[in-house]
């Protein structure tokens, strides 16, 4: 191993305090994007990224504004023309920290507790970006960096905000590489390094469904007024059948058909009946019949419910007939799904399925298609031996449940695929109340990430 | 028209004004009573109430604490014992002001536009209260009261409390009485003078589904995890058949079949299908087939959501698959039916038809039967001929959807009959925003009450 390559991994192993001091920072300052109040918390980390890059000796370093949250730019391009250039994508914001009382710290206090920091942000994705800038310290540190580096971090991520896909399209040239890391995907397990080749899509929407005029007596008009929240709870029951399909008309015409190798590869991954158990802490699975749990987390389309509303939800008793009743829809979509198609269909399914006594409302607040990246491509080739240096493992290939639409904005508008792999782990409670990050994994991570850089170089 | 009767009359028409500042003044006074924080508005109001008593010079005036909320209890007695007794009945709680941008005025300062005042509680019921405050006040100006007359005004109607009962059950000589009036119920329409002969029962209850240990990402467990909300809406959809039925098992097993007298009867009721059109303002009517409104609404049990929560209802997107879904569930019940009877078949319900995926639990809040007075008492014959004087109208026989379980505590526990009237309207949104109190009724309505009260002596 090159002297620099051992001079980078020692001065990470050294400096592991100094990081995770970093990482405190940054999950301090409470960036959630969805909230209005945050905006100076936004404003503040897109602040402190800019000066981390600064103070990393990059160049360009700049706040794009955009009309909503900004994104934060540096490169180091020194490496020269000859070199591969990798554009490494992070998103600085978070979600919302609710339901407060189901934390057992304070979200935006990061905190410690045996292996784990525990905080909103942690795994979801700061403690991934805080694992980039070390790793490119470190290898500063030892002297150049092999490779062209630019950094792009936007604050929009958890809102599906259209601002970075503008973004892109109009700085081509500036964000213009050879590939792209994006560390926002996690991994299996701790010790088993992941490489996530396909990601699924997103269509989510807001469904609201209005009945009487205002809320009344459930005593004076139960039994003549159509309750909202029943139609709502109609039509929500409505879209699954009882195997477990979306019933949406058409919602599987486009979805391609999982071959027998790709099954067989799927079928090697961890992602049992009893890990899907351990870690959600459900009674029992359920799903579409047929597909086993790699499959219908990965390989399938779903949808999903994120929010209810109606009517009194306070302690107590109020005998309202509620007006107006809401529900959050999401569906998770496989390559050649359509999330505009998929919006179609919830419109069709629902002017077929409503009945005449009420009159209801579709927003889609936002989509994204699924994109599935090259396993052969150098990049990937490259981090299977970075992987193996750091974990003495070669890294398992997965199809992801989640969503990362900037993965499909770089390859349609950049030409690029991504290498989509992190060190968070499926118990981190990403989204939920509790989330963590597991550090000796957050530092194996950044072990990687330097064994990586390198190992681009030397395919080159 | 002796001259007693002429004068009290005089007094209410001279002293409208200041009977509204009464009205006023307590609706200006939040006595919500489900919400912890307004315990000081309790108790301010039946502070009041008290005040109010005694200015009448009526005697033994006390406010009697309970576990939760107070009763207020005064009489007048100097009729003697050969006179009747009426027991008055009141409720000086009122609804939760939720939702509050609904409201087109701000629900504790009452507001006068047009023949309306607005504000919560104007209507539900401390209009009615003040009502037979003034009719008993404009009595006492003219002379003795014709009647022995006794008041309990208590404080947990809206929540269904159970300290009123108990009250009752330990006070039985303190209220013994002949009859009780009850104006919770309102009337058909103005100029429509209305007794209720029959109310519907309740049983509250908060249904609340678990599914994962916590809060999860909807991309990672989509499709794996069963989504608790959508298992609620399962649930609860599931809860109504095609036909408008509700399916607990042996839900209607106790229900009396409508006689065709009866039907007859309140087909002669306003209570047309345009009516609650009008009334509700919702797109189109529903409920259990091969019954009218009127018999939907007064003489069929029903099943209503009151709320329904589950996950991310804030603005914007989440991407979360919820640990929890909660649906506040009531039933209204018709003569016979018990409510810890229909507690039992809504488990039996829940049990068979939850799924292995979650697990579920069910609180009943509250619960009450429904009640069927006697048409020919001496009462309510008394009541007929004062709403004759009145509005120079027989009043209309209705049975009323709604639930008052005093009604039924005062059957159980002092064997009297209550008549059951008021001047409350149906587009008066009690419960919902923009309650409010027509105040022409409330005027008639006083005047009715004078009438009564020297009616019901002339009988007896």
């Amino acid at each position: 191993m090159p002297y620099q390559r051992t001079n980078a991994l020692n001065y990470a192993n050294e400096n592991k305090e100094r990081f995770l001091d970093k990482l405190k920072e940054v999950v301090a300052i409470p960036s959630v994007s969805t909230a209005e109040e945050h905006v100076p918390d936004i404003q503040k980390t897109a602040q402190w990224l800019k000066e981390e890059l600064l103070a990393l000796g990059l160049d360009n370093v700049k706040i794009y504004p955009t009309a909503r949250h900004p994104l934060v730019y540096g490169d180091w391009l020194r490496a020269g023309p000859r070199a591969p250039t990798v554009l490494i994508y992070g998103h600085y914001d978070v979600q919302p920290e609710t339901p407060l009382d189901k934390w057992d710290t304070i979200p935006f206090t990061p905190t410690i507790k045996g292996d784990n920091i525990y905080g909103r942000g942690t795994t979801d994705m700061k403690g991934q970006i805080v694992a980039t800038l070390a790793a490119v310290e470190a290898i500063l540190q030892a002297g150049d960096l092999p490779l062209n580096v630019k950094f792009i971090i936007e604050g929009e991520e958890e809102i599906g905000g259209p601002n970075l896909e503008d973004f892109i399209a109009s700085h081509t040239d500036l964000l213009a590489c050879d590939f792209a890391l994006n560390p926002d995907t996690g991994m299996l397990a701790p010790d088993t390094p992941t490489i996530t080749y396909a990601l699924r899509g997103l269509a989510y929407f807001e469904l609201r469904v209005y009945g009487p005029q205002q809320d009344l007596h459930s005593g004076l008009f139960g039994g003549v007024v159509h309750n909202p929240a029943q139609v709502l709870a109609d039509l929500v029951a409505g879209m699954h059948d009882a195997r477990g399909r979306v019933t949406l008309p058409g919602f599987y015409d486009a979805v391609i058909p999982l071959d027998e190798e790709e099954r067989a590869e799927l079928a090697r991954l961890p992602l049992t009946e009893e890990f899907y158990l351990h870690e959600s802490g459900s009674p029992a699975l359920w799903g579409e019949e047929g597909y086993t749990p790699a499959e219908r987390t990965g390989a399938r389309p779903t949808l999903e419910v994120n929010g209810l509303y109606s009517g009194y939800i306070e302690k107590g008793s109020k005998t309202v007939l509620p007006a107006y009743a809401m529900a959050k829809i999401s569906t998770r979509l496989v390559p050649e799904q359509d999330p505009q198609e998929v919006g179609q269909q919830l419109r069709a399914y629902l002017a077929e399925n409503a009945p005449p006594t009420v009159t209801w409302e579709l927003e889609q607040l936002s989509g994204s298609v699924a994109s599935l990246s090259d396993r052969q491509s150098p990049w990937i080739q490259a981090y299977i031996e970075a992987a193996q240096s750091a974990w003495g493992t070669r890294p398992l290939f997965k199809r992801e449940g989640g969503s990362v639409p900037v993965v499909v904005h770089f390859q349609e508008l950049l030409g690029v695929d991504s290498v989509n792999i992190g060190f968070g782990l499926p118990s981190d409670n990403m989204h939920g109340p509790n989330e963590k990050l597991h550090l000796p994994t957050f530092y194996k991570g950044i072990e990687a990430l330097i064994h990586f850089f390198y190992e681009v170089k030397s395919e080159t």
